[in-house]
């Protein structure tokens, strides 16, 4: 105890999340006295409610699309087998209070102090915990996260959110899927393919905004053919009725139909409320985020933030990333540590899976004119084909200049989410098509496709 | 037709598979007048009694493992289920039809002759049909392939080879397979996953020998956990009995249990022979394959030799590549163009697949000595953890000097076939553990686990 009473820590850390987490550890690795403060479970959006129990669900929706295949190659199986939710849920929460055990027993051996409650900034080197006590710290990191939003409509409180589906324990009869980003994908597909009707609303004239329009248009195809029904360019005036059958009405006063359960899936806010960011003068941008530079640095020195709080490219490995990175840089001695946020790839868990690193062909033809040259293979992976099923891949390579540099790839189809890695690792070094072409292509696989394509 | 009563061309092709097809279609784009010899099927080893086959049912016995997957998530289906296999074996010869129906599509396009006729040379510009008929050639390409060897022991003619497997139409009760090597993993994998107890009769002291040792051991592991019986340092003496009650002998007179089939898979030849290599005057080496240079040059000048039967890397995409490389060369103008034969990834379709390109852990300390540093990981994949299965994964990469440069990567698991293709990539462009590190991670997948090892 120092002489006002209070705990002193070379670095204090808000949220337990992935962020959180791997900057204290990280910390503590470089010998820093760590406190953690999370009054929720470890893990964050990641672990609870995002990544890890999202997947366990695209699993889960995979081995189903599996049996049916399974089924028309000769084994004895029902094309449509029954699910019995509570068993593959207790499966999965099994699996996350496993992780949340790993990281009990890593904080512990790493000697950080895991405060299971909410601070609070009353300084830039002051955090008080919400039993009134005060933590002294040389440096603040601020991984808090982010929470789903919801639209201002009325009746928005009548439907859920993300964090709600990952609640559910059996499939709704009738979804409604508001959103056209990838959440709203990922939710639709698991949900179609574990049992429910789903409807996507979205505002927009597509899914998924940010992915090349090509492969995003093959996906809706995907979709429309596993029978979500999709209503683009859609604007939500109001959610009506009552729980169990609710109805969207839009601008124009049209009514849908009934369903079993509405979801929003409009995007995430930054998690700033009632952690002391206007006490430390903790500056925020237009969006609600806290505004930091290349270093992690907010306004305010010696506060630090990553991951979703920051609204930087919201995904988990980006947020351990930048606080491995900050930790590096404050307490491990190398001044210039910080991440490179160019060429981050990314995997949407839809059914296909759609991966994606680099520029679209429409951002690169924005950014490149004429020079781009843009390769595609369509083909049908040979399950798919041994159990005559129509489901094709959708594979494209975005190059520019004369020497066919690799600027974007863009992979839709099974295995997507397992080939891409490599490829981004190929891209970030700097390739170009012969580079691809001069590699022998492993076969029969899918990932020969990207560098066989011409 | 030429004054002397023969056909001329500017290329004869001896052999339909992979790599006299990809020769055929390569030199014709570059306007050849070419004529091309299968007297079987078209596709050769790969598409007949290879790759493609062995790949369909290796798809067959992991869509089973899901099938027991499902069932642990809490569908509602048998955990063993049955297999009809003429169902089985009906989709895997449609697709196979297929292919061979787009072979004839395509060499009907490209104007290529199909001869369905053996070919043997007279002399290195004239080839001859089984029918008498005489092709004068500019160029002769080689293509013929290989086939499965057998041992010289007693009793030999009892047992089946590899081309026989892709005969069967029901999973014979107990299988004994004779070699340690790829073609003996992946068959024994299939069938003890489709139906059959397989035993494994292997020289060697362990599988895959050209595998990373530690990789190879944690197959092991995975294949005793499924039931397959290892037997090693198996000298065969003989086999006995009589069809679908076979024993075989070893060197010290011990006999084993019956087996209602054997299956040889000790090595390929290539095939040579009644093709007229002697009139033409084209060597071989001491294993009876086809000398060849850097540029597929045979010892006779305008006599190609490309695949198997030149005991080089015998995969199908170096087979196709080499013929590509080579026609661009004589007809497309491009001198210096041929196959660089080194970092060539490769895939074991067993169960989990093997994946590596680069060199081994062994081969690397021979090399490098102590600037070899080797990273690994082990984990568990989440569908295996869901499903509270054993079966780990495990990755292995070899690094050398300072730098870290990567010269091996190994990868055991789930997804690895598909995992590898782009890593291979940014080996071959030249990376180093840095890079791994500097790319983002694609979260929750297994192969994040390559780019987080250290």
């Amino acid at each position: 105890m120092s002489s006002d009473d209070s705990l002193d820590f070379d670095l204090v850390v808000l949220g337990g999340g992935s962020g959180g987490l791997a900057g204290a550890f990280r910390a503590a690795a470089h010998g820093a006295r760590v406190a953690l403060l999370e009054p929720g479970e470890l893990g964050g959006t990641c672990v609870n409610v995002g990544c890890v129990p999202k997947k366990a669900m695209w699993l889960a929706a995979e081995v189903s699309a599996h049996v049916r295949l399974a089924a028309e190659l000769g084994f004895d199986v029902p094309a449509h087998p029954a699910l019995d939710w509570p068993t593959l849920i207790a499966s999965r929460q099994r699996y996350i209070h496993g992780i949340h055990a790993s990281y009990l027993r890593r904080l512990d051996a790493a000697g950080v102090m895991l405060l299971p409650s909410r601070g609070r900034l009353l300084d830039a080197h002051t955090v008080e915990c919400a039993n009134g006590t005060r933590l002294r710290a040389a440096h603040v990191l601020l991984a808090t996260g982010s929470s789903p939003r919801r639209p201002r409509v009325p009746g928005a409180e009548l439907a859920g959110v993300s964090d709600d589906f990952f609640a559910l324990c059996e499939a709704p009869p009738r979804v409604a899927l508001v959103g056209g980003g990838y959440i709203a994908v990922e939710l639709a597909g698991v949900l179609q393919a574990l049992g429910s009707r789903v409807d996507i609303f979205a505002r927009s004239e597509r899914l998924l905004g940010h992915a090349d329009a090509e492969l995003a248009e093959a996906l809706q195809e995907n979709y429309r053919h596993q029978g979500i029904g999709m209503h683009f360019g859609y604007s939500l005036a109001a959610i009506e009725g009552e729980a169990g059958a609710l109805r969207l009405r839009d601008a124009d006063g049209e009514t849908s139909g009934h369903y079993a359960q509405v979801l929003l899936a409009v995007g995430r806010a930054a998690n700033t409320r009632g952690i002391g960011l206007e006490a430390a003068g903790v500056a925020l941008d237009a969006e609600g985020n806290i505004v930091v530079d290349a270093f992690q640095r907010s306004s305010v020195e010696h506060v630090l933030a990553v991951g979703d709080v920051t609204g930087q490219v919201t995904l988990t490995p980006v947020a351990i990333a930048a606080a491995r990175r900050a930790m590096d840089r404050v307490f491990g001695g190398q001044p210039d540590a910080k991440v490179d946020y160019a060429n981050i790839p990314s995997v949407v868990f839809a059914h296909p899976p759609l991966a994606a690193v680099g520029l679209t062909e429409a951002q690169a033809r924005e950014r490149h004119g004429d020079a781009v040259r843009v390769y595609r293979s369509t083909f049908r992976p040979m399950l798919q084909a041994l159990a005559d099923r129509p489901q094709h891949s959708l594979f494209k390579l975005v190059c520019t200049g004369a020497e066919r540099r690799v600027v974007g790839l863009h992979l839709l189809g099974e295995g997507a989410d397992e080939i891409l890695q490599g490829f981004a690792v190929a891209l970030k070094k700097g390739i170009t098509l012969d580079d691809l072409h001069a590699t022998m292509a492993i076969h029969p696989t899918s990932a020969e496709e990207v560098v066989l394509m011409r």
